[in-house]
C-alpha cells in the first residue's frame, strides 16, 4: 500500500471540506443520540479496505440502535486521506480508519502497529495487541497525540509485487525501477533497487509506458483490479515487508473518554469482530483473484528466490532501527522484537507447515 | 479435543439440573431485561475454550448494557457436557459454546464447520463462512434442529500429539496404541494405529502406567497445563486432521429469531470479535507453552515422518466422505471441498511463505 496512493484525488475539496468541518459543535455523546465522523485513507468503498471501514461504521451504528450513528467519509470528502491523523487528533473528525504506518512522519513508530520488515503476521500483530504488551505500548504511542487506537483489520501477507521481466537472482533486481512506498521501499533501497514512489493511480501508465520495471500494490484481489498483469506478467511473492498489514481504529481520545463504558464495549467489539472480517474477506478474495490471474490471465508466478530474501533480512534489522528514535520507540522496537521472536517457534511449526502438509497430500 | 473428556466431571448433578431448567420460563426478550443461559462442553474457565465463552458471554451483557445478561454454565453445571447440543435445541438453554464436531453423532456434517482431516485453517474456514457459502450451509444445517450457529473463536493448529518413543517412519507408529477421538481417531485408524480414546483426565496416567503409547490433546498451552511432558518426550506436528478447530455459538432459532436486529447485531458482532480473540490468545499461549516445554522441560519436537503424512493423505477422502451421509451433508462436502482448493492455492504462497522466509532471515 501506498500512505500517497490517493493523494491527487483525496486533495480535491479536501481543506475546504476541513474548514467547514472545524466549525461543527465537538459530539455531546451523554445527552442521547449524536452523530460521529469517521473519516478513511481508502476511496469509498474500496476493495477490502474501503468496504471494511463501512462496515466498522455500520457495525457501531447498529449494536448502538442508532444512539451513536457513525457516519464514513472517505479519503477527500471531509479532509485529504493523510490529514485523517491530524483531524483525529484535533477533534475535526472522531474517529479514523487506515492503515498506522501511513503516520510514520507523527511518529516513526506507527509502523509497528501496522507492518516492518520481517515483521509480524495477522496471527501474531493479533496475539502482540490482544495478548501481549501492544495495546498498552500502542496505547502510549497514542496519548502523544490524543488518539486512542483499535486494532481493526488486516490484509494478510502481501505480495512482493509485479515485474515486467523474470527475476532469478539478486543481480536481476540490482539497478531495476520498482515502485514501493514506506520502510518496504527503504528496505529495497538497501538492496540496490532503484526506489521509486508513484500513487496508485500512476503505477498502470508508468509499468505500461516503460518508466517502472516493476511495482508493488497489494495482493491478487486489489492489484487485479487494477489490471497489472496487462502490463507485467511476473508476480512475485512474499513481499518481506509486509507479512501482514495491520489496519487501525484511532479515536479521538476525548471522544473515547466521553463514551460510556458499554460505548466503549461496542467500539470494541465492533473493532475485534472486523479484525476477523477483514482478513477472512481478503483471504476469500486473494484467493479468487490469484485464480483468475493465473488461469485467465496467464500470470506466472514466483518466489522471490533466496539471494533476495537473505539480502533483505541482512538489511531489515538497519531499517526497524531506523523507526525507534526516541526512548518510546525503542521500548515498541523491543517488545515488538521479543513477542516476534518468541511466537515464531510457535507460527513456524503450526499453519505453514499444516498447509505444506496438505498441499503435499492433495497435489 | 475430545467429545468425551469431560463427561465424567458433566455428568455430575445434570440431568437434575436439566429437569429443574426445563420448567423455567422461556425468555421475554422484548419485554424488558432478560436472562440468557449459556451452556458449554468445557470446565469453568479452561484455557482458551471455557475462557473465551466467558469472554463471549460477557460480550453480550455489556454490549446491551446489562438488557440480556448472559449466564455461562460450565460443562455439567446445567447439563452434561454432550447434551449441550439437545439442551438448546430443546430450548433447556439459549444457546451453547462447543467445538460443533461434538455433533457428529446428530449429524455428521458438523464435523465440517470445526475441522476434518486436510480440513481449513482458521484463516480459510473464516473466509468459508464469512464470504463463502459456509455460513448458509451451516443455517440450513442447524435448521433441522432449531439451532442458528455462529463462528465464534478457533485453536489454531493443533498438534500430532505426544509420544513415548521416537517415530521416524510410518512402521513405528502401526500398531501403538494412541489416543485420538473422532474422525481424526478414524484417519489414524485406517494408517494401522491402534486407536483408543480416553477423557482428558485418563490421559497422563494412561501414559504413565504405559497403558497406552502417545495421545494427542489439543496443542502446547493446553498440553503444558496437563503435564504430558513428564511421562513423554516426543511431540509431534502437525495435526492433519485438525488444521484450525472451529468453535461454535449455538443459539435456539426461537430466541434467535426474537430478537431485534440490534441484539442479532450483537450477537454476530460478540461472536466474530471472539472468532479473532480466541484464535490470538491459543497462539499468544501456544508460543509461550512450546518455548516452556522446549527450553525447561526438554521436549523433543518433530515433525510427523513424511511417509505417515503422506498415509494420511491417503485415507482422507474416504473419511471425509463417510460425513457426507444424505444430500445436505454431500452439498457440504463439494462446497467445503472445492473452497478449500480454491483457497489454498493462495493460503500456499502467503503466510506460510513468508513466515519460512522470515525464518531463514533470522535464523
Amino acid at each position: 500500500m501506498d500512505r500517497r496512493s490517493f493523494l491527487t484525488r483525496a486533495g480535491i475539496g479536501g481543506a475546504a471540506a476541513a474548514t467547514a468541518a472545524a466549525a461543527f459543535p465537538a459530539p455531546a455523546i451523554s445527552q442521547g443520540n449524536v452523530e460521529l465522523k469517521m473519516v478513511t485513507t481508502w476511496p469509498k468503498n474500496f476493495p477490502g479496505l474501503g468496504t471494511g471501514a463501512q462496515r466498522v461504521a455500520d457495525r457501531i451504528t447498529a449494536l448502538t440502535d442508532g444512539r451513536i450513528t457513525v457516519k464514513l467519509f472517505a479519503a477527500g470528502e471531509l479532509v485529504p486521506a493523510f490529514e485523517a491523523f491530524d483531524a483525529v487528533s484535533q477533534g475535526t473528525a472522531d474517529m479514523y480508519h487506515a492503515a498506522d504506518y501511513y503516520w510514520i512522519g507523527k511518529h516513526p513508530a506507527y509502523a509497528f502497529f501496522c507492518a516492518v520488515p520481517t515483521g509480524m503476521t495477522y496471527a501474531e500483530q493479533s496475539a502482540w495487541v490482544g495478548y501481549g504488551n501492544g495495546q498498552d505500548l500502542w496505547d502510549e504511542l497514542g496519548s502523544g497525540f490524543n488518539i486512542k487506537s483499535l486494532l481493526c483489520g488486516n490484509t494478510g501477507t502481501q505480495m512482493a509485487g509485479w515485474f515486467k521481466k523474470e527475476i532469478t537472482n539478486l543481480e536481476d533486481i540490482k539497478g531495476l525501477k520498482f515502485r514501493i512506498p514506506g520502510l518496504g521501499g527503504e528496505l529495497m533501497r538497501q538492496i540496490g533497487v532503484n526506489v521509486v514512489n508513484l500513487p496508485g493511480g500512476e503505477i498502470f501508465p508508468a509499468l505500461q509506458s516503460g518508466a517502472i520495471d516493476g511495482a508493488d500494490w497489494v495482493g491478487p484481489w486489489n492489484d487485479l483490479a487494477f489490471g497489472f498483469y496487462k502490463v507485467a506478467k511476473y508476480y512475485y511473492y512474499p513481499n518481506m515487508s509486509e507479512g501482514g498489514a495491520a489496519l487501525g481504529l484511532g479515536i479521538n481520545k476525548g471522544v473515547w473518554d466521553k463514551l460510556s463504558a458499554t460505548d466503549q464495549e461496542v467500539f470494541k467489539a465492533a473493532a475485534a469482530a472486523e479484525n476477523s472480517l477483514t482478513y477472512a474477506d481478503f483471504n476469500a478474495n486473494n484467493s479468487r483473484s490469484l485464480n483468475t490471474l493465473v488461469d485467465e490471465h496467464g500470470v506466472t508466478l514466483g518466489h522471490f528466490p533466496d539471494d533476495i530474501i537473505d539480502a533483505l533480512g541482512e538489511a531489515a534489522p538497519g531499517v526497524l532501527e531506523s523507526a525507534a528514535t526516541d526512548d518510546l520507540g525503542k521500548r515498541i522496537l523491543a517488545d515488538y522484537t521479543k513477542t516476534r521472536d518468541d511466537i515464531r517457534e510457535w507460527s513456524q511449526i503450526a499453519e505453514p507447515v499444516y498447509i505444506q502438509d496438505r498441499a503435499r497430500v492433495l497435489g
